[in-house]
């Protein structure tokens, strides 16, 4: 009994001890966070001199070389460039959208949709048909439908509290609702944008064509929230009234581009990977500032953190600023894919790409007990005010590599603000906040630095 | 034993239909705030139309004005003005503050601090002695600081995640630091702006003479954040260099000014009150938006809340726009001393006065078991996000009312951003966020909710 005693004395004191070493490494990583890193320099640079960079474009191509000088800046072992072959979609001139009724003429402000086919270079003039689901849209069908431009008014909703929740409903109008609309011969298809403010910014995304549905591909194409709304009441009280739309994207060839991978080598367990990533592609109309250009700079300065602060990492470390995440994915999956080639252990998989925002918490995967574990190490996150552990991982980037058993988990910065500004122009730098953007490399940091040390490998 | 089975599952039952119907009300709170609330509209007219609101100014006066008919419209049964004496400070004409280094003169960006006297009309010029604490102005003592203008060089500390904390520990140099450099012959006082950004915008703030330590007053004034450092590193070339210093604020007589009072009348207990809270008076530099306009339409909008949302408290509920929390707490005064003249029972207390950001959690005060009531609530608030419960209540308005054994509760939002622009010029309506802010609101009232509804008076 006695003996026990002493054993179960020293192993809590040999867990506290542990405790109080994981401890003051955290602090460490917030103290270089937010006195010495260089993520805001960074993303001022990615956002205002680069800029928007869809993939393919020269700006993508410009970040991929900036993006392997910082992560030698911060201090990796080795930099690799891990070719994918992305799509290349370009915007060309301005869009414009026009609404007449009578003698009124209206210009409403719009953006084509990512992957949209443009409409004849002339432009196309059609009636439209107002309709707030597929449900109605269906119930409508191709006598109300043929040749008109369907207009999908469904509301970003407001009420929910999780805007990620809100945006998920919202957003299968913009990325299906071209060949549903097609279906039924329509000749375009307008979405209202999926905001929080109720301003005029139209905000882009992806939207795919679904040659199951149709095999028409129609001009897709976003309305900014008060466009949509005039629209909406003039057709009250014009159902006739004509819209003419004219865009000038197009789909080149795809192009080989790349996820650049910055490394740390471990210390003890050299071929055991860690990765903390986010997405180097942006779209073109902003500057990709907190999509995705936050995620980048963080996952950098989770190099320069363990550099900086002196802390030897026993796996290998890498940050990783995939391609092509906003209309392909085409780097999560070459990463995922030279990951089986070489049969490279994966521990977790982290990645940032909900805007630089304030740390709330992180959301983990259950695969192998990680949530579980993160769970247990909740008391090293709250003194910083990171309480928000959900179950699921997240990161589109990592959806390969979870799909091949690699836990993953997603950096949740509070997302209040993010959809005010999400896929519109205004992603720009001015809308970061130092403090914010530093706590979150922080956090993400410190996750890396506590699955380094204590989340098993399974083989 | 079988009927105890009973007795447990029936009152399971009703506490699980309690909480459904909580968990509904609450919902009909969010669903008010984030679709219909006025609050952002609100702020912009206190904001931007009537300005910063110093005690005792007429914009101080018109903002009582348009409180009274703004708790009107929100649904107040009645709406009372409660008088109290505020200090009136006036800052004059913009302050003027000179460096200058042999043939080199640079200006400094500098304001007064609120209750300092002025310069002499022509100013004053003297060399600088730069110290970074109390203990080392102590130990410089009269011989190295007579007759010149003492720098307290003090760094908000940029490592703390509870930028509060930081405040708290530079804050005591602008509130005393004039008192301290005076004992000792300093003819002025300069500090360092308490800031989180490293502009050169400079923050003011209340200051104290302490004619315990001295009785001479000297002109107490702040520096911009690059001011400051342009200072320092001057001083390190030029030791001997001067300052020139030209404030005009002056003290003038005190004034009758009001705390404004709307109250929806409870339908149970009329005779117990819960309090929502924020302060009326603002700096004058700036626009008051958030210190502490938030703190005061998100007040107003509990009233509406409960209107709309068709909820009858129980017991009455109080929004309560405190005058003078900024110089000198008489409002908070009055309002404790009507309080216990009347012999009012009251129930709790909450003030929002840490901006209006994405609601955090609550800081809740010990007093008569509130915290832990509050703590047993937790999961009504969690799927809000709002999951951050602290011990100890917080307000300064609310001080006297929890010295006389009210429970107070003081709204946490996130508060990273906070002193970016706290008592500066940049505290304008433009750095609010209309879902943030009206997020604060529904968090307030549906604690106000669960007051009414679960805690008991203490009479």
């Amino acid at each position: 009994m006695k003996k026990l005693l002493v054993v179960l004395i020293l192993s809590a004191g040999a867990r506290s001890g542990a405790q109080e070493k994981d401890s003051l490494a955290i602090r460490s990583i917030y103290d270089f966070f937010l006195t010495e890193s260089n993520c805001y320099s960074n993303l001022e640079y990615l956002a205002t001199r680069i800029g928007g960079r869809l993939s393919g474009s020269p700006q993508a191509a410009a970040a991929v070389e900036w993006t392997r000088k910082a992560m030698y800046e911060a201090g990796a072992d080795t930099v690799i460039l891990q070719p994918c072959l992305v799509p290349r979609w370009v915007r060309g001139a301005p869009e414009q959208c026009v609404m007449t009724s009578g003698k009124n003429r209206k210009k409403l402000r719009c953006i084509a949709l990512g992957s949209s086919v443009s409409s004849p270079p002339e432009g196309l003039e059609a009636q439209v048909v107002e309709v707030r689901s597929f449900e109605e849209l269906d119930s409508l069908g191709e006598k109300a439908i043929k040749g008109k431009i369907v207009f999908y008014n469904v509301f970003f909703d407001q009420r929910r509290v999780n805007t990620g929740q809100a945006y998920g409903e919202a957003v299968k109008y913009r990325g299906g609702g071209a060949s549903r609309a097609a279906r039924y011969g329509a000749v375009a298809c307008l979405v209202r944008s999926m905001t929080t403010v109720a301003d005029d910014e139209p905000h882009t995304g992806n939207m795919n064509y679904d040659s199951t549905i149709s095999r028409v591909k129609i001009p897709a194409v976003a309305l900014g929230y008060k466009s949509a709304t005039m629209l909406h009441e003039s057709l009250r009280k014009d159902p006739a009234l004509k819209v003419s739309l004219t865009t000038h994207c197009r789909t080149l060839p795809p192009v080989i581009s790349y996820n650049v991978i910055g490394q740390i080598n471990g210390s003890r367990n050299a071929g055991e990977y860690i990765i903390a990533g986010g997405h180097l592609d942006s779209w073109d109309n902003g500057q990709g500032a907190h999509d995705d250009g936050s995620g980048v700079v963080q996952s950098i300065e989770v190099l320069a953190a363990f550099r900086k602060a002196g802390i030897r990492p026993y796996r290998s470390i890498r940050a990783v600023a995939f391609m092509n995440e906003e209309n392909g994915l085409a780097g999560g999956k070459a990463y995922a894919d030279s990951a089986a080639r070489k049969n490279e252990i994966h521990i977790a998989a982290i990645e940032s790409d909900a805007g630089g925002f304030v740390p709330r918490g992180f959301g983990v995967d259950t695969i192998n007990g990680l949530y579980r574990a993160t769970a247990g190490w909740r008391h090293l996150f709250e003194p910083y005010f990171i309480d928000h552990f959900v179950r699921g991982g997240w990161g589109a980037d990592l959806l390969a590599l979870q799909t091949a058993g690699v836990p993953g988990i997603g950096f949740l910065p509070d997302m209040q603000r993010y959809f005010d500004i999400h896929h519109s122009a205004q992603d720009t730098f001015d809308k970061i906040n130092k403090r914010e953007l530093e706590l979150g490399g922080a956090a993400i940091t410190a996750m890396v630095y506590m699955l380094d040390r204590y989340f098993p490998a399974t083989r």
